[in-house]
Formats: structure tokens, C-alpha cells, sequence
């Protein structure tokens, strides 16, 4: 039996997004068990069917706002996301989901689950819609605003094997995001990062530009924290707007009235395609276990597929695959810090 | 009378849309002569009006994608680009306009009508569509890939009198694109803008997450050339992929198909106010005189735009004012280069 510790309490539905997306996740795989973490009232409130579902009851929350994560964690031990993450470190759950502050999960982890061993710097990975495959991973999204090729190269590592492992891609192709897709494009650091992958034993397929940033060419896109949240968050912000001004158009005059009518079914499929708030969620990368982070505005079914990245992060054993790809190409002496 | 210098060869639909469009924009500006440069038997073609247009014969095109612009600008003397760029030098027009390629316009530009004195590092700055203004100002879009942040302090001057002059605003906002929007988010160099534009004379509001990159709460987004350049071509980029999925997903099924005719009317006109296509263009700062880069791909109607910011700029005086702000607002000794 995988068992998954879930954070009931975070995200901006919580908790009923959380508890509804638990038992959705429960009915999907049957090996699996979760115990949500939250406050056992407001958790029961929803638990209609709480076969392999258990609740660890705990006082305390921590906001969607907090401005001082690391002190959050470190005092706030009775809040649901500590209690969770205490949980896969001690052996009890096996991973975690939570749609509660990123910024505070990722401490949290770091602090309490703790980095691999030789993993050097952890990233945020999420897995976004795509034209051409379905799904791309793009990483890291905010984890490290600034980082070294050679540690870019290990979290390249970690997606392919995600990747391979999780989304069922052979020999995943890998790019670079960059603002020309010829070689010698961008900063001299994006040079670097070029030059790296070129290296590795990776798939590495060169630049791509952010304008395919939904339709790519490869499976993996990657860059420095600091670039791919501002990509990523533009994607999203570009999406949203859209949406609104489809919207506001399509229901002019009387004709676009009835056309937006007839059409309301189409329209919801391509706003299910594209709203980011049905990417499932983003897995921390350089974990000793598998963290999951949900979108803060996941809805039940969003929050279950946040559950589900975890459940098959175990089943795949993920994180024992990096471990291996870590030893087989470890990073060269002297430039790992 | 303001004369303006167009490039006819260049774009994806050139000479076309760009005869087209300099027809648009004489008719648009009764105080306006537009000389185009070009191959004159082609430009004949699609000339069915020369009231205040002239032809200057050129008998060379530097291709959409060069790869040596440097190269190009200086062995092709006879190309419609460099001819332009003459026409503005020597003094026999006041500004111009060109749909090719960027780089060669930006070297051109540089090499030929030459930077402002005092103004440090030039920048690309489109207009693009704003849900909550109509539109707003981007830069850098990838003219100097990093920079200082008293270059930038300059740049973001220019686009104020811009602003100010061209689009009418009062007393114009500035946002700086950034991952968070409290203070202290970022990298140490977004740090660093964040105090420079704070300690200006400038209407600095702080920073702007990408994801409001469509209804910003200000009238420029300003940040360094990588960075925007990103941001750029992943909005034009993700409304050019969701207006596919929209269309693909709109004609499903019998009532789907019935439901897009009749919304034909309004979904154009979205696609009108969404598509990069419709953006008219980009001013290059801080060269001697106005020069104009439209969209690549361009039709007549957004190239008649493009002329049109040419045209603005001169009759606001935009390229004398900034002279003037820029001998106001000096920047600190020692730190120039």
C-alpha cells in the first residue's frame, strides 16, 4: 500500500478541495492510502467516503500570505504542513501534497524532509499543457533565481527521469529556454547552460524559444529559477487575460449571444486545455522524498492529480532512480558549491 | 510637412503591406511625405496612390534572416534598410520605418544615424495591447540582453516622455517586471533597478508580476533586455498557440460549428485586440532620430501604425525631449559605462 500524507488545510479552497480531491485520488488507485493532516472538524465536513482516508488532527495553519516562511515552519509545529512533511520523514507516509504557500513548502521540505544526498540545488518543477505531447515538464520555476550549469545539468537529470518514469516518454528531448533557438543566443550564462547540456549524456535538443512555450518541441524545458517563473508566470497571466477578453467579446450582440451558447461546450474543453488551474501541480525536485506542491487555486480534481504526481512518483521509484543517475554521472570536483 | 523614410523590402508581406500601409498613413496624416525605398518596378505595383509618396530605387534587400547583420548593413550600400537609414542621417527625412529584420536595424541604426549623445545603452521598446489602458510600453525587448541600472534609469526616462508625449498619459506609472511584487523579490540586480528607479524622479509604482503582462497596473513595464525579451515572446507566443487550440476546439460538433459563424464578428475582433501581429511596432531608443521597427510579419494596417509612431515622434518632439530630461536627471560620474 503507497501511503500519501496530504496537507487538508492549504490552498485556497481548503478544505474542501483537499478532502473531495482525496477521495477522488482513493477511488483512482486502489494501493493506495492517504491521511490528511487538518483540523478533524472541518476535514469531516466533507469526508463522504473516508474508505482509506484517516485524518491526523492539528491545530494550527499556516496562511497563503505568510511573508516569513522559514520562521512559520520552524514554530508552527502543529500546523498541517509540518505534520505532513514530519510524516514522509519519519517513515509513516511515503510522499506529500500540498497546495498551501509554495515558498513555505519548499522550506519546510529542505528543513524537514531534507535535500538528496549530492543533490546540489533542489528546483520546482511543474507540468504544464502542451499542443504537441500533451504535457511538458518546465523547471526550475522559482526554487533557485540563479544557478550554475552544473547543477542545472542534475536537474535536467531529475526530469528526464520523471519523464521516462512518470509521463511515459522514451528518451525524453530536453531544451533550453532561450531567446533565439541558435547556439551562441542569450547571456553569457545561458552560453554556459548550452554548453553543459551539450555535454551530458542527456537528450539535449538546443535553445527553444518561449514563444513554443505551449507547443515545444521536447518534453523538458529548462532555464534558471529566475527566468522560467517569469516565463511560466506570463504563460499563465497571458491565459487568464485571454480568457476574460474571449469572454467579454463573445457575448456581444445578439447573434454572439446564441454563437457563445452553442459553443459553450467547446469553450469549456479549451478552458479546461489551457487554465492553469488544472495543471495538477509541481514536484520539488532534490527532495530525500517526493513533495509535492498543487496550485493554490486547485479545485478537487486539480488537487487529486497533485495527489496523483506523488502516488506515481512511488510507484515509479523516482527518487531512488535520480539517486542512481546521480552516482553515474556525478558533477565534476571542485564546482559543486 | 514630416517626412518620413520607409523601408519597402522589409517584412514577411513587404513590398506589399508596406506600400499599402505608407497609403494608409498619407491619408491618415494630411502634414506627412513618405519616401519608400526599395525596388521601384515592384513597389510600382501596388502604388495605386503617390499623392505625398515618393520612390527612391534601391537595388538590394537584406534577407529577413541574416545572420551577419554587421556584414550586411556594412557591404550592402544599396540595400532599401541602409538607404533608409541615409535618408534619416543626411537630414532629407525626419524619422523611418522598418519591417525587417531586428537586428539589422538595431546594428544599422547604431552604425548609421548613430546613438544620443548621453544616452547609455539603447533599448527596443514595443507597444503592446493593455486591457486596462489600451496599451503599454515594454522594454527592453532584447536590445542589451543585461544592464545597469542607471542605463535603465535612462531608458525608462525615454519611455516616460514617450508616454507622455506619444500616448497622452499623465504623468506616466512604471513598473518594474519581477517574479513577486513586494520589495526585495528577485535577483540582487532586480534589487538594484528596484532602488535606482526608486530614487529617480519617475512615477516608479514597484514591481509588476509577469502574469498581469496584459492588464499591468501601470503604463510601462520596464526590466533588463533578457527578461523582457522573454516575457514578450512568451505572451505572443501563448495568445498565438490558445487562438489555435480556440479555433481547432470551437468548429467541434454540429452546434459548435453553428456557434462559431455566429460568433465570427466577436471572435475576430478579439483576435484583433490580442494578436502580437497588430502591434505596431517598436521604437529603438536612444538613437539620434526616431527609428521604427515593425512587426516581421505585418500587414498594411499594422505597418500604417508603425509609420504612425514614426510620425509621432516627430511631431511631439519626442527625441528633443528626452535630450532635454536627459541633461536634467545626469547620471552619476563614474558609472556611465
Amino acid at each position: 500500500m503507497i501511503k500519501i500524507a496530504v496537507d487538508a488545510m492549504g490552498g485556497d479552497f481548503a478544505p474542501q478541495a483537499q478532502v473531495e480531491g482525496a477521495m477522488l485520488a482513493v477511488k483512482r488507485n486502489p494501493d493506495i492510502e492517504i491521511t490528511l493532516f487538518g483540523k478533524k472538524e472541518e476535514i469531516e465536513k466533507y469526508l463522504t467516503n473516508s474508505e482509506r482516508i484517516l485524518i491526523e488532527d492539528c491545530r494550527e495553519v499556516i496562511p497563503m500570505g505568510e511573508t516569513d516562511p522559514m520562521h512559520a515552519i520552524r514554530s508552527m509545529k502543529d500546523s498541517s504542513m509540518v505534520r505532513m512533511l514530519k510524516a514522509v520523514t519519519d517513515g509513516s507516509c511515503d510522499a506529500c501534497c500540498s497546495s498551501g504557500p509554495t515558498q513555505g513548502l519548499v522550506v519546510g521540505a529542505l528543513l524537514i524532509v531534507k535535500r538528496m544526498p549530492g543533490f546540489k540545488r533542489f528546483a520546482l518543477a511543474p507540468v504544464i499543457p502542451s499542443m504537441t505531447t500533451g504535457q511538458t515538464i518546465v523547471l526550475d520555476c522559482g526554487a533557485n533565481l540563479e544557478v550554475k550549469p552544473q547543477h542545472l545539468v542534475q536537474q535536467a537529470y531529475f526530469a528526464k527521469i520523471y519523464a521516462e518514469e512518470v509521463l511515459g516518454r522514451e528518451n525524453p528531448k530536453i531544451g533550453l529556454l532561450n531567446i533565439g533557438v541558435e547556439e551562441g543566443k542569450g547571456r553569457d550564462i545561458d552560453k554556459e547552460y548550452f554548453k553543459a547540456l551539450s555535454e551530458s549524456n542527456l537528450n539535449f535538443i538546443g535553445n527553444v524559444e518561449p514563444s513554443s512555450i505551449l507547443e515545444p518541441p521536447c518534453d523538458i524545458l529548462i532555464g534558471d529559477g529566475f527566468t522560467v517563473d517569469m516565463v511560466v508566470k506570463t504563460m499563465e497571466g497571458t491565459a487568464k487575460s485571454m480568457g476574460k477578453m474571449l469572454k467579454a467579446n463573445l457575448k456581444k450582440g445578439f447573434f454572439g449571444k446564441i454563437g457563445a451558447l452553442l459553443s459553450m461546450k467547446n469553450l469549456n474543453r479549451f478552458k479546461k486545455q489551457i487554465n492553469p488551474d488544472e495543471v495538477a501541480g509541481a514536484m520539488i525536485y532534490g527532495i530525500n522524498r517526493p513533495v509535492v506542491k498543487a496550485h493554490g487555486s486547485s479545485n478537487a480534481y486539480a488537487f487529486s492529480f497533485g495527489i496523483q504526481i506523488a502516488v506515481d512518483s512511488i510507484r515509479k521509484q523516482v527518487i531512488e532512480k535520480v539517486r542512481e543517475a546521480l552516482e553515474n554521472n556525478p558533477i565534476e570536483e571542485g564546482t559543486d558549491e
